[in-house]
């Protein structure tokens, strides 16, 4: 598991793309890059690249470059994606039932264990074979079956109660979709989809004078 | 329409939670609000939220604070939010479907006219009483309907080849909902929804020492 707490939130966002790009490498078969070539390919500058990967370690050799695989495998290691994470959705409307349906993110070790739903007709259904349970039944679920991380897919006005509750019964991390900005433990990791200010962030750049 | 080229992404990206907390406030009858206030509510430096209003305008009066009406009123005029927005979404499957009936944006004005689809059995089909039509069909449709947003919900593999129809058809905006970074053509914004990296992200913060 990493512990590189002094790695910045800027390095740690730009990590995942690295990595996506390390993924495409290795299936074209490419054993090694310069931070050079790499920087054409990504479109950050070569400086960046090295100030960016010499944050973890010595990976680059003079006149050598990266070795692909090393490095997708060392950030994947920092990442924390060398394990596996349970995870429970609450909300069993369109968005939950997506992000249940959504099988991307299943080939890296993220894996949906339950659905949580107030609304009893949902109740005892099942979606994408994942069994729909009572929320009254959240915190006692999450506590026996040590789940990492909540998914938050309900109303506005029911979120920050969700994140109350995942915090309490022990969450490490809470995947939020509901426009709230949540208050949670320290303990609790939380990351935030903003969909809607994407949208509207489209529509600024449409409407911009090019 | 807003034409605001100079004002910073930052700002930018800042506006969409100014305007959702200036919402919240309306609904609960604030008029007005200082940026000592505000700062308190949303987390920003009170001289920070003096700053991004300074950008668009003359709002807050010295001794007064901001009306919050008007104050959400400009955003929303320079986020373009004050007019509707027609939108196709290419590719049906899961994520599509769950775009599709996710009716949180309809309020704001987007609205989802047809979805396209390669695979034949599920063109003719309608997902929350929206066509699914066939994907030869896409650019004919676009530019008939005057659509103005293009949601590319396809496989990685193909994302690259529907920017370009939607390019082509004469889109003013794409939504990309795929893990892949893709070109467009300079009339045309981009916004890119990057689910994975931001599941990562949350791993990350959830391993690293607290």
């Amino acid at each position: 598991m990493a512990k590189n707490a002094r790695i910045s939130n800027a390095v740690i966002r730009r990590l995942p793309r690295y990595r996506r790009y390390l993924a495409d490498l290795q299936k074209k078969g490419v054993t090694k890059i310069s931070s050079g070539e790499f920087s054409r390919l990504i479109g950050y500058t070569a400086s960046q690249i090295r100030q960016d990967f010499n944050n973890f370690g010595e990976f680059g050799q003079q006149g050598y470059g990266y070795n692909v695989e090393d490095l997708h495998g060392e950030i994947s290691d920092i990442l924390g994606l060398n394990q596996e994470y349970k995870m429970v959705i609450v909300g069993g409307g369109n968005l939950g039932q997506a992000i249940a349906n959504y099988t991307y993110y299943y080939k890296a070790g993220f894996k949906v264990y339950g659905i949580f739903e107030i609304n009893p007709k949902l109740v005892g259904l099942k979606i994408n074979d994942i069994d729909v349970m009572d929320y009254e039944d959240l915190v006692g679920y999450i506590e026996k079956n040590r789940i990492d991380i909540g998914i938050i897919c309900t109303t506005k006005d029911s979120a920050q109660d969700v994140a109350d509750k995942l915090c309490l019964s022990g969450v490490k991390g809470i995947w939020n979709f509901t426009p709230v900005d949540l208050k949670v433990s320290d303990q609790v990791a939380l990351e935030q989809v903003h969909l809607s200010e994407s949208l509207y962030s489209l529509a600024y750049h449409m409407n911009k004078e090019k």
